[in-house]
């Protein structure tokens, strides 16, 4: 249900927070980060250029605001049912992370590259990925994992990201393999970090 | 031997253009990449900052400038000797690369980070990346090497940079590990790669 169905009702200070919010997510898919300001969205909410400065002064704190809803809602596609086997939630975490950037490449380009731009945006890709890694962990069995399993699944995220970006450029191999090759990397990474803590202990 | 050493000499434009790169490249040993602008290049270098506009009219300019020879400089540490074993030149080129990150971690960290903020320092980010991919290809061997090795090589690259940064945090492994699980990371990727496109063939 889209609160945009209601342009007439009152919102309330959240609800209207999360319309623009929402507003600059839709624009993300379509438009690169760069040419998303307050006109944007306000025209996309149907509402008024202030009212959009009254919730986000300035450019960048809706640039936050729109990476963050975005990293959330990815670092959400990415949680799968505990039930299934690890490698069955591997590929599917894969699979998910690979359709998220599939429909906004350079929307997520934009953060992913753009990130050291500002302290904000910084922040939200550090937190997405530290998300990210902790949803691994929990799926290892992990509450504090050891440092060399922590060191390597933030590296493998960062192998996936960049592999993905690379492969989307031109799709030159099946994703079916791609995914393959992610995920038996992953399962290398883990049994080679356990298996240097196991032998360092 | 520096060119700082003969103040009053008259340098030809590709000598002086060198000289406050490499003063830009001093600075980035101790300053944030944000804080190096022409003012401080320009004391650095014991030169006018008006002759730093002559040569890099922007910061911008400026800034990717330094960046191209800081990354320049980082490949050219990478290259190993061709006369010895593969895993030996991938330990020598790993070891190289924490070095060079260690010696500036906030430099680094500043372009990898903030290479979105212009074209200029992504083509820079962009062409260090596929240079190093290019050192890994040719020692293994490859003109042209199949699409699942160069995704995977590329993302390897990914995850050494993003390991070594987050190791570098609080070092909670040795050195010696991470160079391990690193390569280790790397043989993993390439056999797997190389398995799919064999596979596949």
């Amino acid at each position: 249900m889209s609160v945009l169905a209601e342009p007439n009702r009152r919102l309330d200070a959240d609800e209207r927070r999360a319309q623009l919010v929402e507003a600059g997510l839709g624009l993300l898919e379509s438009a690169p980060f760069d040419k998303i300001g307050a006109a944007e969205v306000a025209r996309a909410a149907a509402v008024s250029k202030g009212l959009v400065f009254h919730y986000f002064p300035t450019t960048a704190d809706l640039h936050v605001a729109v990476a963050r809803a975005a990293a959330e809602r990815l670092v959400g596609s990415l949680v799968t049912d505990p039930e299934l086997p690890q490698e069955r939630r591997l590929a599917l975490g894969l699979e998910a992370f690979i359709a998220y950037i599939e429909r906004a490449p350079a929307a997520y380009l934009a953060v992913s590259r753009g990130a050291g731009r500002n302290e904000g945006l910084l922040a939200v890709y550090e937190d997405a990925r530290r998300a990210i890694v902790q949803l691994m962990v929990e799926a290892l069995g992990y509450d504090d994992p050891p440092p060399a399993l922590r060191i390597m699944l933030r590296g493998w995220n960062a192998m996936v990201e960049e592999a993905v970006l690379h492969w989307l450029a031109d799709r030159p191999i099946p994703r079916e393999r791609l995914v393959d090759l992610l995920k038996q990397a992953a399962l290398d990474c883990v049994s080679a970090a356990l298996a240097a803590e196991a032998a360092a202990a």
